[in-house]
C-alpha cells in the first residue's frame, strides 16, 4: 500500500548542479545493467542522470559450470568506481543474496553511498557484513513501504511493497526529469486460496500515474499461468503435518523467511516444537523475530541439543540443504555427519523448495539418500508445497496491463526470457519492438522522454569472480585451466640437463595427475622417458641450450605421442632444469 | 502384438545338464542388474539358472560431474566374464545407446554369445560396431515380435512388442523353471488423440499366462499422470509447421527415430523438403528407410549442399543437438560454425525433446542464441511438441494391472524413482513390500516359485570408465585428481638440490595451473620462493636427503601458507631433485 507521505528530501551534500548544457527536452537518464541480464543472480542496476547516479542492488550469482571452483561471481562496478563521487544511492529491494551478496565487496569502491532499504534489509546486509570485518561501515536509510524520498535533486523516489518470498520487500518508483521509472525488483502475485490475486490497489496507484519505463523481472516470463498461492502450499503443509506420526523435517532455503513464518504456524497448531539445524536459518529467523516480523510463541523454539529429549510426534527440524548442498544441515544428516539428527524409518521429509537449475543431480541423490534410509518424502513435483517468488507469464500480464507503461524493460534472467518477456508485452500492451528493449549486462538504455536507445557506450560488465581472499584475480586463463585440468588432467616432465654438455644428468622425472594412474601403467612411463631422452639427444651436443625450444618440442611430441597412446590430450607441463 | 509361433528352438552347442544337486522345489533363478538401478542409462541385466545366463541389453551411460573427461561409463561385467561359459544369449530390447552402447567393450569379455533381438536393433548396433574395427564379429539371431526361441533348455523367451520412441524395440517373457518373467525394456502406453490406451492386447495376452515376476523401468516413476500421446505431439508439430512462412529446423534426438518418421511425413504433406544435418540421424534415418520402416518420398530427402538453393518456405533441417552438445548440428549452426546452415531471421526453430537432467545450463545457452539471432523458438516447456519414452504413474499402473504378476521388481532408474514404482505396486495391487523387492547394481536377486530373497552375494558393479582408448584404467584416484584440479589447481614446486650437500643449486622452480596466474602475482611467488629455500635450509647441512621428508614437509608448509595468502588450497606437488 502506498502512503504519500513525502518526506523531507534527504539531499546530499555533494555537488549537484545541473548540466545546462544539455537542453531539457533532451534530458536522458542513462539505465544499466551491471548484471542479472544475463544470468541468474548478481543483480545490480543503475540509472544516471548528469551527475546522478542512483544504483540498485548489489547481489551475487553462484559460480556455474564453467567457472569451477570459485565461490561466486559479483557485478562489475568499474563504471560506478571511476564516477564514484557521482553515486547518490544504493537502493536494496530485498534481502537476497542475489540482491545484496556483493555489499562487502563493492561498497568502498562505489564511494560507500547511503544504502536506502527497509528494516529487514538492513538486518539482513548487516549480518552478512559481519564476516568481513575490513568491510567499510555502512550507511543506512531506513525507507518504509510507501514512502517518497528525494534522494538527489534530480532522482525522487517512492517506495511501495512487494509480494515475494520474504518481508519487507520494496519496489521504486524513480521519479526522473525524464519520467517515472517502476521496478518492483523480484516479485510475484499473491492469491488467496480462491485465486483471487491481493494487494492489487498497490499496482492500482502506479497505474494512475504516467509511467513512463517499467522494468520487469523476467525469471518467470517462459513459465506458463500464474503463481501458486502462498494459501495453497500452507494448506498442503497442513495436510502432511496432519497425517505425520514421526518427526517432520523441513529443508527449504533460508531466506525464505514468509514460508518458514508459515510452517512455524502450523507446527505451533500441531503442537510440535521447532529445532533449527543451520547457522543461516536460524540468524534469520532470529532477526525477524527481533524485528516482529514473526510472532513465535514462546517455548516453541527449543535449542537443538534437546531434540531426543522430545517425542518425535513433536518434532519439526527446520534445516537448510533442500538443493543438495554439500555442507547444509540436510546432506550431514544423510551422511551421518550430524551431531544430532540421522534420518530414521518413519521421518517425514519435506523439501519446500523447487530445484535450481544445475541441481538436479545433486537433489537427486538427496531423494535418493532419504528415501534409502527410511524418510518419507514429499517434493515440490508430487504436492504443491512450493511457490516461487517469481511472477509467471499470467502475474507479468496483470501488473503490465495495470501499470500501462511507455516503455517495457524486460530485466533479470537470460536472454530468452527477457525475449519472452518483451514478447508478452509486445502481445498484450500492443508494444512496438522499439518500445521494449531487451539489453544486455553493460548496455547503456538511454531513456529520453520519447525514446528508449542503446548507446554506443557500454560499461565493463565481465565477471568478477571471488575465490577465497581474492576478487577479480581468478581470470579467464586460470579458469580455462581448471576446466583443461578436470577433463584430461596434466603431466609434468623435468629434464635435468648439464648446462654445458645439453647432457641429461638424470632420468627425466615424471609427475602426473588425474592422467592416468602411472603406477598402474610403469610401461607407459619408460617409454614416455625413453621418448623424452631421444628427443633430447637429437640435438646437436655443442649447440647452447635453448630452454623454450626443448619445452615446446617436449609439449608438441611428448602430446603427440600420450594422444596415440590413449587419445587423451592431458595438460603437458616441460620443465627444463639447468645444473 | 503376440502370435503365438513358436519357433524351432536353438539350441546352442554348449553343455546344458541340468544340476542335479538342485532339488527342483529348491529351484532358483538369479537375476542381476549390472547397471541402470543408481543412475540413467548402462542399463545391463542377467538372469542365471544352473549353469545358464541369459543377458539383457549392454548400455552406456554418459558421464557425470562426478566423473569430468570421460567418454562414458559401461557396465561391469566381471561376473559374467568369470562364467563366459554359461552366457547363452544376448537380448536387446532396443536400439539406444543407453541399451546397446557398450556392445562393442563386452562382447568379446562374455564370450560373444549370440545376440538376439530385432531386424532394426541389429542394424543400429552394426553400425555402431563399425567404429570399432577390432571388436569381434557378432552372432546375430533375429527375432520378431510374437516370436518364441528356446534359448537354452531352461530359457525360452517369448518376444512381444513394445511402444518406445523407436520401431523395433521389443520385450522379453522368460520362461523359466520358477516361472515367467517378464521384462518390457523401455516403454511407454500409446494413446490416441482421445486418450484411448492402444495396443492393449499385447498386455491382455501377458496377463492370461500366470506371471512369476514383472520387472518394469522406474525412470517416469516419479512423474504424475500418463504419457502424453504421440497423436497429439504430430499434431501440435503440424500447426507449427502450418504458421511456420521461413525454414523450419527440428533438432531433436537422432535416435527419436518415430517422431523423425512424423516429421518427415509432415514436411511432405507441406510441400517442404528434408535437410539431414549430423552423421547419426543421417545414418539412423537411412537404417530404418532400408528397412522398409519410414516410407519416405522419392525427392523427400536433399542432400544438404543444396539447401540454399530452395526457398525458405519449403525448407526443413532435421539436425541433432536439442541438448545443446557442444558438437551437435544446432551448435554449430548457431556458433557460426556449420557450413551451410546459419539461423536468420524468421527461422522457426522445434525443440522436439525433453531437457535431459544436467543439461539446462547449455539448453538456456542454447535457448539464449537462437532469441538472439532471430530464431522462432518452440519447445517443449511450451507447447507438446515432445513425449517421453518412458511411462508415467499412469502407464505403469495400467500395465501392472493388467499383467497382475506375483512379484514386482523396480528396473532402471535411482533410488527414489524405484522406490517410487514399488510404492506404487503395493498401493495399486496391493503387494507386500517383500513382493516388490528393491535391489541395487550387483545385488542378486534370488527368485524362487514363491519367494525373492536378495543373495548375500554380490556381482561387481562399480563403474568401468571409458576414456580414449582406456576402458576402466580411469579409477578413483583419477577422477578425485581431476575434480581436485578443477576446483583450485595445482602448484608444482621444484627443489634442485646439491645430493652432497644437500644445498640448493638453483631458485627454486614454481609451475602452476589452475590456481592464480603467477605473472600478475610476482610478490606471491618470490615469498613462496623464499619460504621454500627456509625450509630446507633449516635442516642440517651433514644430514642426507631425504626426499620424502623435504615432500611432505613442503606439501604441508607450503600448503599452509598458500591458504593464509589466498584462502584457497591447491594441489600441491613438491619434486626434489638431487644432483
Amino acid at each position: 500500500m502506498i502512503h504519500k507521505t513525502i518526506n523531507k528530501p534527504v539531499i546530499r551534500t555533494r555537488t549537484m548542479v545541473r548540466k545546462n548544457n544539455i537542453p531539457k527536452d533532451n534530458d536522458v537518464v542513462r539505465f544499466c545493467a551491471l548484471g542479472g541480464l544475463e544470468e541468474i543472480g548478481r543483480n545490480m542496476m543503475f540509472f544516471e542522470y548528469g551527475d546522478e547516479i542512483v544504483a540498485i542492488d548489489a547481489g551475487l550469482q553462484f559460480p556455474e559450470e564453467t567457472t569451477p571452483g570459485i565461490d561466486f561471481i559479483i557485478p562489475n562496478i568499474s563504471y560506478l568506481e571511476a564516477k564514484k563521487k557521482n553515486v547518490r544511492a544504493l537502493i536494496v529491494t530485498h534481502g537476497h543474496l542475489d540482491h545484496i551478496g556483493a555489499i562487502p565487496y563493492i561498497m568502498e569502491k562505489i564511494g560507500n553511498p547511503p544504502i536506502y532499504t527497509t528494516l529487514l534489509n538492513k538486518e539482513m546486509i548487516k549480518r552478512r557484513q559481519e564476516d568481513f570485518p575490513n568491510a567499510p561501515k555502512l550507511e543506512f536509510e531506513i525507507v518504509k513501504r510507501g514512502e517518497t524520498r528525494q534522494i538527489s535533486e534530480n532522482f525522487k523516489v517512492e517506495f511501495f511493497g512487494t509480494a515475494h518470498t520474504i518481508p519487507d520487500s520494496i519496489g521504486v518508483i524513480l521519479d526522473t526529469p525524464v519520467g517515472k521509472m517502476v521496478h518492483p525488483g523480484d516479485f510475484r502475485v499473491d492469491y488467496d486460496a480462491e485465486g483471487n490475486p491481493q494487494d492489487m490497489d498497490v499496482w492500482e496507484k502506479i497505474g494512475k500515474q504516467k509511467i513512463h519505463s517499467f522494468l520487469l523481472e523476467s525469471t518467470g516470463a517462459d513459465k506458463e499461468g500464474r503463481s501458486l498461492s502462498e494459501r495453497i502450499v500452507e494448506v498442503e503443509i497442513e495436510k502432511i503435518f496432519k497425517k505425520s506420526e514421526g518427526r517432520i523435517i523441513v529443508a527449504t532455503f533460508s531466506s525464505l523467511l514468509e514460508r518458514l513464518a508459515e510452517i512455524i504456524k502450523i507446527a505451533e497448531k500441531y503442537n510440535r516444537k521447532i529445532f533449527i539445524s543451520g547457522y543461516s536459518m536460524k540468524t534469520n529467523i532470529q532477526i525477524v523475530q527481533n524485528l516482529g516480523y514473526m510472532k513465535i510463541k514462546e517455548g516453541t523454539i527449543i535449542p537443538l541439543d534437546e531434540i531426543n529429549k522430545y517425542k518425535d510426534d513433536r518434532v519439526v527440524l527446520l534445516c537448510t540443504g533442500a538443493q543438495g548442498e554439500a555442507n547444509a544441515s540436510l546432506m550431514r544428516i544423510i551422511n551421518g555427519e550430524h551431531k544430532q539428527v540421522q534420518i530414521k524409518k518413519g521421518d517425514t521429509v519435506i523439501l519446500s523448495s523447487s530445484v535450481v537449475p544445475g541441481n538436479e543431480r545433486s537433489v537427486q541423490v538427496l531423494l535418493d539418500d532419504i528415501a534409502r534410509q527410511g524418510g518419507i518424502i514429499y517434493h515440490s513435483k508430487m504436492v504443491d508445497i512450493h511457490s516461487s517468488g517469481h511472477a509467471p507469464q499470467e502475474d507479468l500480464k496483470i501488473v503490465m496491463k495495470m501499470v500501462k507503461p511507455k516503455f517495457y524493460i524486460p530485466v533479470h534472467g537470460y536472454y530468452f526470457m527477457r525475449w519472452r518477456n518483451a514478447q508478452l508485452a509486445q502481445e498484450f500492451l500492443k508494444l512496438k519492438p522499439e518500445e521494449t528493449p531487451i539489453v544486455d549486462n553493460g548496455q547503456i538504455l538511454e531513456l529520453s522522454k520519447n525514446s528508449a536507445q542503446i548507446s554506443e557506450e557500454m560499461a565493463p560488465s565481465y565477471y568478477v569472480m571471488v575465490d577465497g581472499l581474492g576478487v577479480g584475480d581468478v581470470g579467464e586463463v586460470v579458469l580455462r585451466d581448471r576446466r583443461a585440468l578436470s577433463q584430461e588432467g596434466m603431466v609434468v616432465i623435468i629434464a635435468t640437463l648439464d648446462r654445458h654438455t645439453g647432457q641429461f644428468l638424470k632420468n627425466p622425472d615424471i609427475i602426473s595427475r588425474g592422467f592416468i594412474y602411472l603406477k598402474e601403467n610403469k610401461e607407459l612411463v619408460e617409454d614416455l622417458r625413453k621418448r623424452i631422452r631421444n628427443l633430447i639427444g637429437r640435438i646437436p651436443r655443442h649447440q647452447q641450450i635453448d630452454a623454450d625450444y626443448i619445452k615446446t618440442m617436449m609439449r608438441d611430441q611428448i602430446g603427440q605421442f600420450l594422444y596415440m597412446k590413449t587419445k587423451r590430450r592431458p595438460m603437458i607441463l616441460p620443465v627444463v632444469i639447468e645444473v
